[in-house]
């Protein structure tokens, strides 16, 4: 044991979070309900570690990240590694390694944690949580209507209604027909991708200037204005709207808005940072003026396995963040009211009143219940104010009356309402009180 | 985007683990179990990231792992980072950092990743994950009651008996008394330490010949194998038997058992690894003779705040790996058969069927039930082979005659039995067919 000479630091590493139990309680909430949402659709959890090979990234993602944003080591095997900047390379990897026994089409998911080097600033941290969900081995636009109607269903799950988020769809073929119609060399491709990514961040006279100056060619500034900013697929320059790539976008929105998804625009602006999509593509955003901005999106890639020399199978998927789904739940008040997972807290104010309390608390345990047995010195009152400080909504004293009569007080600390109970009554009580006032206690 | 030369290799990186759902299912199972047993015992979930200040782990733990085992890296700030070896330091800087607003005694658990640099073997990975759980503020041994308490009970909520494993006891400060009896060196009492930690893997001839070469004095060894075999507290030497230490440990014993935890044995050969336990360790063992070794331990770490000049806390907790845990279970035949979370795939078998399938989909899913629709254009004895390869348990088929009459032939694929019945009865269906099937189908 080394003797430090300064105490260390208790704030955590720069950009990323610690989770006190009130954090942690709403991470919870977030991941859950990713969790279960996705598992009503028929997807199936994968996991994997955040320690993948640094090549896995340099082969087929967005330069940006590879150079400048990933978290990389040098193991004492001479083993590059990198911490994973996002999960589809490695869901990419797994698939390919089982492609002859997984079973196409088959829908997977996973919650993973993934890292990026960059300025700590709002809805953007160094480490963030992030639903990954996606459908291997399915050609048709079905699986894009999947994996919408899927993103919808979280959104509701949140308790959003369709007035607080739009879909706004794009394809990249569209993109790709339109730069072939103008015979764009491969740097001005490039170079007026970034330009219709950066659409949103910028106001129309900037736009149009920038565009001006990487075409030098007013045509086809008006060409691409009027293509980013078509309001329906009918609206595009004929030759871009007869192409297969439009036709399989309106296909899309008109499946999308036959089976029930109202909320969802064509906008050929939007582009996607990494490289891999080949086909539709879609973001949603927050149609709340605090929070006017893109919450996550996803597309179709259906050519990421020929990094491992692996047949293509083709693959549609999105991936939604814990951080600005918190800043959408905070921006539309649907966080939800922190509660202990603790139902109750037994107080002991007796001789002898903890050896009861600890029976007490393991036939309640067995019941269902969690139940926390008080272990510190303080007086009745300190110790109710400990489990209220805790948010447990629940107590009971254990004095020596109760050890006599085994009947209980069961008091609702938010509510200060109270019922005397047997042993064998609490749980049931418990549930009775929660439901007669829910705002005190959830579950 | 960068030319690859070779195709990428589709295994993880060595020593680290992939999970298909299958493999999810078992981790998930082991964490879930882990959470809502420790949740019943009223500890409160926290979090971090795993990133942390490398300083953290060189101020007070095992010098093994800071120097030839933790993974470190140096971001581009030129901070020394590490990803944690271990979560006690990163929960003690949190509980020092919030240390007059949290409220004692507390009880906090996490399920962390955390990662180690060594050969892979049995029992051993470069990840894995691992419970936590702790409480703080307590200096009586009702806090080691209550955290031994809750290892059993996770024990009994994985299916294991009392005769399943057994918990062995030991104390720090009774070894502490021991080399101050025998007048040792700090030098010989770090060289005795590791002989101890060794014993369970080493014959009693070389435990004895190591000894005596460490010591140079038969009688010491004696004294020391006295106390590292003592079955009670009652068969330490006079001068160890009335120190604070033992008084202490036989209480912490006799109170365990009072309360009904039968398989607890005193062990002074138990050490435990990291330098900062100030009392009271424990380690239990797998009593099974294929499997017999520790699983996992914990014990008391008064002055670990002292590393953030914090007033120090009294805090009791241990640490449960994910991979042993799975070790014992399957030693003991208790991993859970494999079932998908999704219930119910829905086949399509004729035109405008998907439609219908989607529709009854989403109106399964408001009522709770998992449901895939068939996207693949296959032939309906290979859409329902991909249900059962997917480990799918129930299937309906949707034809002509479905869309027709709005009835419905549920399937259980497992034991072939059948029910007819309409939209708004399958739920309840799946349900009673579970019920009197249950290894087919656990939710």
């Amino acid at each position: 044991m080394s003797e430090k000479p300064h105490a260390l630091s208790t704030d955590p590493y720069k950009g990323v979070r610690d989770f006190y139990p009130e954090d942690m309680y709403v991470l919870s909430y977030i991941i859950e309900t990713m969790r279960e949402a996705t598992e009503r659709f028929g997807y199936l959890e994968y996991g994997a570690s955040l320690l993948e090979p640094a090549e896995l990234y340099e082969a087929k993602t967005g330069d940006e990240i590879v150079n400048q944003e990933m978290y990389t080591l040098t193991d004492q095997g001479e083993r590059r590694i990198a911490l994973r900047p996002e999960m589809t390379p490695t869901l990419a990897r797994l698939v390919a390694k089982r492609r002859l026994e997984l079973g196409f089409p088959i829908r997977l998911f996973s919650i993973p944690n993934v890292f990026r080097y960059e300025r700590p600033q709002r809805g953007r941290l160094r480490e963030h949580w992030q639903l990954n969900a996606d459908i291997f081995g399915v050609e048709s636009i079905e699986a894009e209507y999947d994996v919408i109607a899927l993103a919808a269903h979280i959104m509701h799950s949140f308790g959003a209604s369709d007035a607080d988020f739009r879909i706004h769809v794009s394809d990249r073929g569209v993109t790709q027909a339109l730069y072939d119609h103008l015979n764009l060399s491969e740097e001005t491709r490039i170079a007026v991708g970034r330009i219709i990514d950066r659409k949103a961040k910028i106001d129309a006279a900037t736009f149009h200037s920038q565009l001006t100056e990487a075409l030098s060619d007013e045509a086809a500034v008006e060409t691409v204005c009027s293509v980013v900013e078509a309001e329906a697929v009918e609206a595009l320059p004929q030759e871009i709207r007869d192409t297969d790539a439009a036709h399989r976008l309106d296909a899309l929105l008109e499946t999308l808005k036959r089976r029930g998804i109202a909320n969802v625009v064509p906008d050929l602006s939007i582009v996607r940072g990494f490289d891999y999509y080949t086909g539709p593509v879609f973001e949603v955003f927050d149609t709340h003026p605090d929070n006017n901005r893109s919450l996550f999106g996803g597309g179709r890639y259906d050519n990421l396995l020929e990094i491992f020399d692996a047949e293509p199978v083709p693959a549609v998927g999105f991936g939604m963040g814990d951080v600005t789904i918190r800043d959408f739940l905070e921006t539309h008040n649907l966080v939800p009211h922190y509660t202990a997972t603790t139902d109750l807290f037994l107080c002991t104010i007796a001789d002898g009143s903890r050896e009861h309390a600890q029976q007490l608390a393991d036939d309640l345990r067995a019941q269902g219940v969690n139940v926390e047995v008080n272990l510190a010195d303080k007086k009745v009152g300190d110790q109710v104010k400990l489990a209220d400080k805790h948010a447990i909504p629940f107590v009971i004293c254990i004095g020596e009356r109760e050890m006599e009569t085994h009947e209980y007080t069961l008091k609702a600390l938010a509510s200060g309402s109270e019922r005397v109970v047997t042993a064998d009554a609490i749980a049931d009580a418990l549930y009775e009180m929660w439901q007669s006032d829910p705002l005190d206690y959830t579950p």
